[in-house]
């Protein structure tokens, strides 16, 4: 379901390739999906860091003339989803510094729970940050350690941060990436004839031709530079892993690999049929609600044996700001990107899947604007549990608050939404759905059970710890 | 299929509505398919008119200081697709103009193949073109006219253009719609609360929440002022209509409805559904070319009993400007909007539906790129006939030597995509899917019989008489 | 003194040099004081027009990029001072048309008293026109006129025009140049290599190096084509020319040459001398009001043997845009532009020239300033008489009403701007000072004697006659 | 004389005012002559810092939106001039970061000689520069400081840079002011109702209507709070202050009062007058290279008894960019600033005034320009020394090698500007133009002679030491 759910970021990395910035923009094209708001290019020669940078679409922000200014054979990128506007320029990764070691470029996908504390003791010791982000963080650290090697300074510096991050880092002379010790989020490693290449996801490997080779795992860190690559383990890593299953659930794009060689969209239809196994309901039609609800609901119809139907269409020219009329118009946001289509729905007992609901908000307006266009009853499944608690390893989830499930039963949700019936996939059907054991995915959007204890401080951090009331 | 033909325009009109330019913007918004290159509204309070033009998307052009702008009660606006750029801003439509009688805009949908010959005379009278446009060809017959009304002015302006258009035109004290004598292009007639809405698809008038009354009739001019609505016939109108069949294969939006109360959704599975009848094809998966392929494939999928699968995924996130590499990638060009699921397609017969073939160049991207991830067989069946001639009458096709079905006979073409089959569908059976009678449409890109003979200026102007060889 | 009149163009145009569209910027540069609001460069190679117009200043319109899309040998250019912003785009010169015997650009400096009446009949003849300028009359009429060549057609309709014109046109095979039979406003002919010029004044010349050849006279039309220069004297002209004496006093550039082989800046000191002569006082200090007072006052300084000192310094940075402060600050408007030095004024006599007062307000800040500076005495010197009537010839001045010399006689000025004296140059010192005969001059701007008699629809256009009342 | 050489910067500074950023706005406004390529303003409002930068002119850059986002009684200001494009936006002043102790901004004119070696030394403890700016460094000084109070920070930042600071900085509850001990650059205080403002010359204090109190001290830091104003002499201060006196030759504005209470025009007056003394030559007239040469020709002429004229105007409509003909035209470069007025020179004995010579390849040009305008006789006279060896104090000169006065006797630079004969003022007259002690003012532009001795490290910072040869 659209514009819910926003993952942070995508990362990708290029070394040993002459049109390397080029080929970072292609797969930041490919990862754009995984962040909308700002992209940014940083790419060397060896000796110069040149940068571009800007809000929007990577489509948008990098013509000819930038890719041009983007001279040498390494390169990484970065696409954000942020909040705020052009006063946050400074926030657009890749971050890069001129420290005492030489220029230093860093992307990042995830987020550190120990940010703030960390931030405070660096700046007790005199240092002065540039950002909001927390990723800054990561710099600094490297800046005050005292080893020898690039390699040693950024172990050092990753030895101190908890939380999740996929990283690509460039220096003068190396690129480097790095996935935390629980794996929250993907990081792919492929080649391109010579060059070698990280990507958030396969998909960008695929745009460009690439060839996929394997995950970089948790805990690893990868080091390329004209000697070739080698591969780090320096961190002890849990037993188990920690994987977002919601990027099989709704983040990543369906032809992508991730978590190994996974692909997501089979994942997707599996979750579909899982949930009609555990939820079917006579009716008409199975519809999607487009695009991310496809795959589950061509699951559906195929474990439910209910013809799937497009009963809701997409509007693909949404541009970027839009005037509401000042007196309402029913259902009015949702019809902006969403068209119900009448002749499939009239009279219809009508299963209609999504991926998740958040506020439910979204939910309402689409059960009431298939029920105008004269369906005759409204089944809303879900192919994944309720989301009843906040991300805090990388994807911008609302508050708790906000959080229908957090509040309501699966019955209230349903009067609310006003669907003649609702039903959400099973914790254990999720799981089982996506490949692998299922004690290897984070589950704590749907479960509140965190994989990583948080300390007293990360709780301030996190806004789980009320100061002034009993603990959570 | 995308971006292979593209609609000229969509006009919408509205009178008699406090917030008429924000209601126009939304109804120009929803009919963005049928432009995207740039758009404008003209509103009037009955003396002054305020008209605001720009390059892009609807959504990107209008902010709320555009539309604080645009005071009135009364707003006519224009979507239109281009080739050209900047310099081209005079031929943005609405067209307006301050003449004898006042103020005057114009939206026109269409193409007139008589407005060379007309221009020349005008010229020939002293008149001085603002643009390149056919349409204002119809202002300064408009501004010759001796008629003692605006209406008798425009009819006789009307009388003396051959062609295509359904018209939205404003003075300061009315709205006229008119629609030409074969009624080659929609228009539908729409109210909402007080204010009477014109608009050439009812998917405008589902966005707003306005109602649908019926379509502008072939030959009839609309006339809305404080009085109210007035209906006028005055052209002969020919035996049988020539309505665009193409708007039903492929640009008319899956929810609208066009032609009177015949929606296009269920048409478009109807014509997969026939395809199936027409040329069955053992297979494991039918799939669509996203987004325009989905309803046939259905359609298909149904009549053949062959599961429906996504085996390509659509990039929503194109962007404006796009730089190739500078060395040739594989497939690339369609690899930006299109994105093969291997594991939906490795191993598999795979039947591929498509509304249509220009050119035969993306489609050899497609098949190539479906046999690249996995598929064994593929079987591009098209739902509708080989397109063979240009349109006039308002269709930005490619000239006839580029269209590859005049050229190539079905098995070349096959052999040129490297399909192991192809098929169309057939005239008579995309007819039979049409709402109505048969004879009803026009389908001269399919047949090169043109519903409305040519003169030989017409011929000229239309490219079609070689003035140095034999007639064509 | 700066921002009360405003002159309401330049031209020039150049035919025959593979830079033509440079020069034409380099002239337009240095035309920039007669007109800063927009500029436009029209440019062909014999075939096709090439167009670049903006608002702004010359060199913040046209960058490398316009210049190379400005291809041809032939070019003609225009400044322009304009009250509207962006809406008027249209407006901006040169004008271009597309008509019947194709292609034409016209550059127009000075104003046309009958434009009203003539566009009325023209769009009752079916005419639609494409802006609000006077200019565009002439462009109908040319297009209307069955003239067999172009310079019949020109000649033609410029029989039917009233009021001032320099005209710079171009059309695919000619450069044409036309001034009206009473000379208002200056034109000036020049040579550069093999190329022929034609600008507003000779300092656009003087920049690129082209050679001074004459003025064009008035009531001449020059034809410049591949077959070389002629000239054309196809209009009655008067007994006695009336040209502008307000491009002496104020608007053109004192480096320049006008009307003839007579340079401005020293027709400014022999004002400044006269003008001493006139109203000698005594006084310790002769000031300029900068820029354009400077050398009126050398001559008073030299006249009356006074030292001339800088006691106003003009400010060079002013930008686009301004804020004021909400709250007032004293004599802001004023400050922006102009910084007293009190070490100059201090307890001193001061002798303050300005070449004209209009509505005072400007003048009273000047004294308020040199008085807060320390000035004991503050005597105003004007170089030319009250100004009491609006120009209707091509300058920007404001209405009668607003004119402070229109109600008040000298003592009441005085008053208001709070001086201790104020004199004015006298009409014949001003004549006299003038190069040439004193009735070749048009100075209705001093006497509301206007060298051309007024037909009743005229004035109401130029809003002399009021229809309710008794005549002015 | 026109861009030669380039002040770095002006800085302002207002606390206690509620339109604090417009009155900030305005005086950079007026001190817009020391810096054209970037502004920034930051105000707070005791807790949240706002910031708006931009390149380009103070009116250009910021409009009513971004003087209202600044909210907030206090605020400070910069003006900077850059040899670089927008890639440098970082390096736009006031600073500001967000550190250990809270917000803090820093607005710096003069440039530090041992900010290198600083630097080195801070970013071995890990400190990350933002910037290339040397001003940076005294912000990690601060950040670095184990002071208790802001105040002791600052003191202890400061204790350690060595070269020329006027400082203005801003805290959430302060304003503070800072000269160095030498006094290199000026700063002033005034004050305006209520508030205490700080500002790098007067003029800015005059444009608002503020009262000039006093100037801010060598070695002196103000501090501003709601406590009102103390003031504090922390630094040993040396015997003798080092002024710069080509702010009184050149940089500062005629209008205003700098290092005390004396003004700039009357002592550009005296250095004319001194030169006649030192160097008259018979001849018809003296005119000015516009427009710094004003003051000091009308001091020749008085001295010289030569009657003072305009015989070179300035173009005042210069605009961002220039596009050159590919031809060379004759004196291109300074054609587009100045023009020569033929009238005025024509068989005239001519000495020209200007301020100083720095490659004297616009004297050349002048030189040129008026033998062609017909000048018989051209006496260059400089009202300041040879200019022989470059500034690092904060003023932009061009390496020692590109100062014709550094390797060219006079005589020499005669020959090759062509002029017929050229003089410069001597050291002791201009010193004894220039209002105090001769032994105040640093002249090592004119001298070679610093008034602080450089260590090893500044010379190696400085390019004054060449480590493959031996010393300078």
């Amino acid at each position: 379901m659209p514009d819910k759910f926003h993952d942070e970021c995508a990362v990708f990395g290029i070394y040993g390739h002459k049109e390397a910035a080029n080929l970072t923009y292609l797969g930041l094209y490919a990862l754009q999906h995984r962040g909308q708001e700002s992209s940014g290019i940083v790419s060397t020669d060896g000796h110069n860091f040149n940068v571009e940078k800007g809000m929007g679409l990577v489509a948008d922000i990098f013509t000819k003339k930038e890719i041009r200014r983007l001279k040498g054979t390494k390169a990484i990128g970065h696409n954000r989803y942020s909040t705020a506007g052009e006063s946050n320029h400074r926030n657009i990764q890749p971050l890069t510094v001129n420290y005492a070691f030489g220029h230093l470029a860093l992307a990042h996908n995830g987020n550190l729970t120990n940010a703030s504390v960390l931030r405070s003791e660096l700046e007790a010791y005199g240092s002065i940050f540039q950002s909001d982000s927390d990723s800054e963080v990561i710099v600094h650290l490297i800046a005050h350690s005292k080893g020898e090697s690039f390699l040693n300074r950024l172990i050092e510096a990753l030895s101190l941060v908890r939380g999740a991050y996929s990283l690509a880092l460039l220096t003068e002379h190396e690129m480097v990436a790095a996935r935390d010790p629980y794996g929250f989020r993907p990081l792919c490693l492929g080649r391109y004839k010579d060059a070698w290449i990280v990507a958030s996801e396969t998909c960008a490997f695929d745009l460009i031709g690439a060839e996929f080779v394997r995950e970089v795992e948790p805990g690893e860190v990868i080091v390329v530079n004209d000697q070739g690559l080698t591969s780090h383990h320096p961190f002890i890593v849990p037993e188990t892993p920690a994987k977002c299953v919601f990027e099989y659930v709704y983040f990543a794009r369906p032809d992508s690999k991730i978590f190994g060689n996974y692909a997501v969209y089979p994942v997707r239809k599996a979750l579909g049929r899982q949930l009609a196994k555990e939820a079917m309901v006579p009716a008409d039609i199975v519809i999607p609600v487009p695009d991310s609800g496809v795959p589950a609901a061509l699951g559906f119809s195929e474990g439910a044996g209910i013809p799937f139907e497009i009963g809701l269409t997409r509007n693909h020219y949404i541009g970027r700001t839009f005037i509401e009329p000042e007196q309402s118009i029913r259902h009015f946001g949702v019809k902006l990107k969403l068209n119900a289509v009448p002749d499939v729905l009239e009279g219809k007992r009508v299963v209609v899947v999504d991926d998740s609901i958040v506020r439910g908000t979204t939910s309402r307006k689409i059960v009431k604007m298939l029920r105008n266009a004269g369906a005759k009853e409204i089944h809303m499944r879900i192919s994944s549990p309720p989301t009843i608690a906040p991300c805090f390893y990388g994807i911008d989830t609302p508050t708790q608050k906000e959080l229908i499930g957090s509040s309501h039963n699966i019955e209230e949700i349903r009067k609310y939404i006003t669907a003649d019936s609702l039903a959400y996939l099973s914790l254990e059907g999720m799981l089982n759905a996506a490949p692998g054991r299922n004690d290897h995915y984070c589950h704590a959007c749907f479960t509140d059970q965190y994989p990583i204890p948080f300390t007293k401080a990360e709780e301030i951090q996190l806004g789980l710890f009320d100061v002034n009331t009993s603990p959570r």
